[in-house]
């Protein structure tokens, strides 16, 4: 019989800053600790910070540590998950870093490690879905737009852990220039970082939006949540933005459709979390106008719940999946 | 000890013509039959001339069809391989045909059935690289665009038998019309149809080629065979519509590859086969300008050899696999 206080770390790391929580064997969230990961101190100050976050956590929460049966963690790029290493993380600065081992070393602990979108979508597979599909695509819309794949009922991260890069599947050869530095990538057209693009370009053009209102003149202080006030305030432009990145989205949907036939597409990440009501029909209904005919038949789309806490919930599960 | 006069028959169906060719154990051809396909007499018809070709094939090559192992079949559309069902094959007017179980009643053999675009993969995967990788896409470029997907060492096909249809991926929002209805999708940008009518258009407009000598006036004509003898000729427009559309190719080949990370990208079907020199080049350049950083470790091309014979040997393998 397993301890019921029993418990497991989920670690979410990313380019500015580290969530840890404690989650119960059931996964409920039992609190949450944060900090910033400063990657220019260089690995080995990210590896302690990482550490006393997942610490402080712990301590927050009033448990015991000797009860903790494992720690997951979500990193940023491609991971060897059997390694446990960062092969390659161009957000931290990171290559070839054997994370799984040095955090082990610092927690005393065991850890599991993998892709932060995997982790992602494993966090909708199994709190969300209960672990059910048998195959399923996530995106994540945030500052970019990142992807996950369950095939066959287990992540599927390909011959060199880089598989799902669905940012940058080119949608629009030649628009506009993606932060990877290639043209019409979906995260270039679709992602929180291209509205924002567009809004301040038609700003400067002289179009006119209640964001200047909420925010005042500086539109580098935007964030989803003023989207979301400008649009309840009938904000024209945004509105604009905001459907014109929903149908690239959904054009990319339809492409992922098209060639992972899944049983489920799960939209998520802050933007569809923020911005629920305003986005997730026209993407399923752009994605519906361009799937191919039979590839739709018993499709499912899951707008997740999970937002910002798809990150710690998944490095959860993926800690309780690895330590059984 | 097996009979080494134990054969396989591999069948191709395509929406006009029906190629069947008995097998040795060992992959070799030993010889073909060809019938036109006739869909429009109804399934039935077509079932009667599937097991004519297969009979003829095996009287032609002089074998003894007691020594048939299996016949495997590639059809076109959505395809339940466990059932042996054709789901939804719009060239042929079918839905929900046995295609299995109607085949064995007419030829006393086993059958197996699947995609064609599958079968081709499987065809390139035991013959040309010997089974050896764990992860491949598929890409075979003809009238249209098809793919096929290998993960794990296994066909992969999703949850409803339609993954792969890479040709209806959209890399131009908005960009020409498709024959599947939507714009934009690789098909319309990459495949020989695509290249046929960008030259009619360029003809249309006063563009000289030397395919008017070669073909006479009337363009719907054309075969790949004579954009090869315009290339040779130093035909300018036809060197620009190839190079276009690997352009295209090219980039729908790295979309596969940050999706699935694969082992390899097999380049087949009738138009590489032709064009060989003439794109394979530019379709892999443009493909790694396309790459997301880190998914091209370990990633190679292969251009199929097998051209118009990918179908009848992969459905020789898929024969050879299910009956063992």
């Amino acid at each position: 019989m397993p301890d019921p206080k029993e418990f497991y770390v989920g670690v979410d790391l990313g380019g500015t800053k580290i969530l840890a929580a404690p989650f119960s064997a059931t996964l409920k969230c039992l609190g949450k600790s944060k900090l910033r990961t400063k990657a220019d101190r260089g690995p080995a100050a990210v590896l302690d910070r990482i550490a006393r976050c997942v610490h402080e956590a712990i301590e927050e929460c009033g448990l015991d540590p000797k009860l903790c049966r494992g720690v997951g963690i979500g990193a940023p790029g491609a991971v060897d998950f059997e390694a446990g290493k960062v092969i390659f993380a161009p957000n931290l600065g990171w290559k070839d870093l054997p994370l799984k081992k040095e955090l082990e070393k610092r927690l005393k602990m065991p850890v599991f490690l993998d892709n932060d979108c995997n982790v992602c979508t494993l966090g909708v597979f199994e709190k969300e879905l209960a672990g059910k599909p048998s195959s399923l695509v996530g995106m994540f819309i945030g500052t970019g737009i990142g992807g996950g794949i369950i095939l066959n009922g287990a992540l599927y991260s390909g011959a060199g852990h880089t598989a799902g890069e669905i940012g940058h599947m080119i949608i629009q050869v030649d628009g506009p220039r993606c932060g990877c530095g290639r043209r019409g990538c979906l995260e270039a057209l679709g992602s929180r970082t291209a509205m924002f693009k567009r809004i301040e370009s038609a700003v400067d053009d002289g179009r006119s939006t209640a964001l200047l209102d909420i925010v005042g003149d500086d539109l580098s202080l935007l964030k989803s949540s003023h989207l979301l006030e400008a649009l309840e305030a009938g904000d024209k432009l945004v509105r604009q933005v905001v459907e014109e990145a929903a149908h690239f989205i959904g054009i990319g949907a339809a492409n992922l459709v098209n060639l992972f036939n899944p049983e489920y597409i799960v939209l998520g990440g802050g933007v569809i979390c923020a911005l629920e009501d305003a986005m997730v029909k026209p993407i399923i209904e752009t994605a519906r106008e361009y799937i191919f005919p039979g590839a739709e038949r018993g499709l499912q789309f899951l707008a997740s719940k999970l937002g910002d806490d798809a990150g710690i919930t998944g490095a959860a599960v993926l800690a309780r999946r690895c330590a059984a």
